[in-house]
């Protein structure tokens, strides 16, 4: 029987409203911090051993219905030729940022970048994904995910986080290096993801967190079209592909023309208005992660009333509008999970 | 005759589209720098003398359509019994982030907050206001401000500019703690801003900028009935509001109906989707500000597409998405300003 996550991806009716979290593995938990204290952020991205088992402890500690893969969207870009590292997060916050050592800012650094072999550059993510699945045992399906070109070239550029300027102005005073990067990035995303679905990933997610930085005009011109190449790479593959980005819900409709079956939406649009906009394709999301760090009882009737807006119609996934955040109490995540799987419209 | 600023915010004809920038005035400038070079922002704000220099150069340097008053959306928080200061900001930045070493964070916090009296408190703004009206002598009108509750709110609670956690907690863990700072806040603002006009301000604009950090839900419990009150006590006036977001065009359809004339957007919506959704308001926006630090004929090109876009129906203020960034070059803004003067329909 199809599992209710790929059944909600596909519109098809369920028994119980799927629900998983963005960044359910993570700094929030003590198996995670646990796990951490021994090993450095990219250690962990690079061990599949550790990838399955911070992968697996949210399915076995909250009931997710669905992983998804431990691993981060910078993981490929050393086989790219960069020379990533993360610093060292402060002491009860998030992991540090990243830092590119040797940013993109030429055409001729563009000509440089290699497009990564997964199989050979990134082995321990593959090995991961076949753990992973071995540990579920079929018990929910696994996502696999890449970043968007924008996004990952954003930090590409940047050389960190350190906001979107470079790479903005790169595309108007160079929009033939930023188009050979975002074709570049595009190549790098699709090999990744097919490669993730070859060794068992059993459903696609896109983080293209930041595109909510470009203007319609922009977005047309240099990120839509590689969206919607990297749609088509994962339908080929006949798995389900999810969108994610945040700041964009003016462009829903268009974003919805994209080719993927699920679009992510963040808080800043009523989940009944995210539903009616854009019939033809699934709903993910669109809870405030903040507030699964207030009072429990909130978090949870707050679930409940958004899982009303969503109404029954088929097609809805329960998430987050972006990550879990550090410090949010594991009780209260519990809690939404299970009123989540306990909600009906009887 | 009616100049053509307060012409479009009440969606009547112009004879050119009327032009300002958001941070018209600050460091891009080196005149600008050149008075900063002697005194602290603080100073600056409490100096009616370089409030009206640094308020009237760009209007002098530019031709923009409206002056804004030179002042901080936080300048009355030592009134309220905050004890706020501005770190000095990194060479060749912007100025420092705010700093509040008492922030509020409990109930008995916002009961001990006064209300500010602008005549008492704040002279130096009103007289700000009437030395820049002096100087202006009638050329273009001066737009006076205030900052919105939940966006003055999000640096209370938080110290700084530490993100909205602490604050979105506290709407759910003590709702009414929450509503009473609000409460005061508005109170803060409607004086403030009606001594402002007082004075001689002749439109009001509200930043209300970290807005789209709250949900739908939350936006109509803690931050909308405020919002329409601050709209109301400056339609009582006479002179134009204007309200400023971002992050927020889901909503702006709701927005449209808090009662303001204008309503300023960000870059994340296309301009003639906002003024197709709400005809019944005047637009300000939406320009991406980063394409003034790129190249000077890419940013002229891509102001005259908005104004195609923003199309010929009365109602429309050309102005960025947000603030001008530091490191913007001076000949950009000129031409960016001319293109839309010189800009015509024919």
């Amino acid at each position: 029987m199809t599992h209710r996550f790929i059944a909600a991806c596909r519109r098809e009716p369920v028994d119980r409203i799927p629900v998983w979290m963005m960044r359910q593995a993570g700094r929030y938990q003590p198996s995670y911090r646990a796990v951490r204290a021994n090993v450095s952020f990219l250690e962990l991205c690079r061990s599949p051993e550790l990838i399955a088992q911070v992968t697996l402890a949210p399915i076995d500690e909250f009931g997710f219905d669905a992983a998804i893969l431990f691993s981060d969207i910078l993981v490929h870009l050393p086989a790219m030729g960069l020379d990533l590292s993360f610093e060292k997060g402060e002491k009860g916050k998030g992991d540090g940022g990243p830092k590119i050592a040797n940013p993109v800012r030429t055409r001729a650094d563009v000509d440089a970048l290699k497009i990564p072999d997964p199989q050979k550059d990134l082995p321990y993510v593959l090995d991961g994904v076949r753990a992973i699945r071995k540990g579920l045992a079929g018990r929910v399906p696994l996502i696999g995910f890449v970043g968007g070109p924008f996004t990952v070239a954003s930090y590409v550029v940047e050389g960190g986080s350190q906001g979107f300027t470079r790479l903005k102005t790169m595309l108007w005073a160079d929009p033939k290096a930023a188009h050979a990067l975002f074709e570049k990035l595009t190549q790098a995303a699709i090999v990744q993801i097919q490669a993730q679905i070859a060794a068992g990933a059993e459903a696609a997610q896109i983080f293209e967190s930041w595109l909510g930085e470009l203007a319609r005009e922009d977005l047309e011109e240099f990120a839509f079209p590689h969206l919607a190449r990297i749609a088509e790479a994962v339908k080929k593959t006949g798995v389900p592909s999810i969108f994610f980005s945040t700041g964009t819900t003016s462009h829903l409709e268009r974003i919805a023309k994209l080719g993927y079956d699920v679009i992510s939406v963040d808080w800043r649009i009523p989940i009944e208005d995210a539903r009616a906009r854009v019939p033809g394709v699934a709903i993910q999301g669109n809870y405030d992660s903040t507030l699964l760090l207030g009072p429990k009882d909130n978090a949870v009737a707050r679930a409940q009333a958004m899982l009303r807006a969503a109404g029954p119609r088929p097609g809805y996934i329960f998430n987050l509008g972006h990550g879990i955040q550090v410090g949010t109490p594991t009780e209260t995540v519990k809690a939404v999970v299970d009123a989540v799987h306990a909600f009906t419209w009887k």
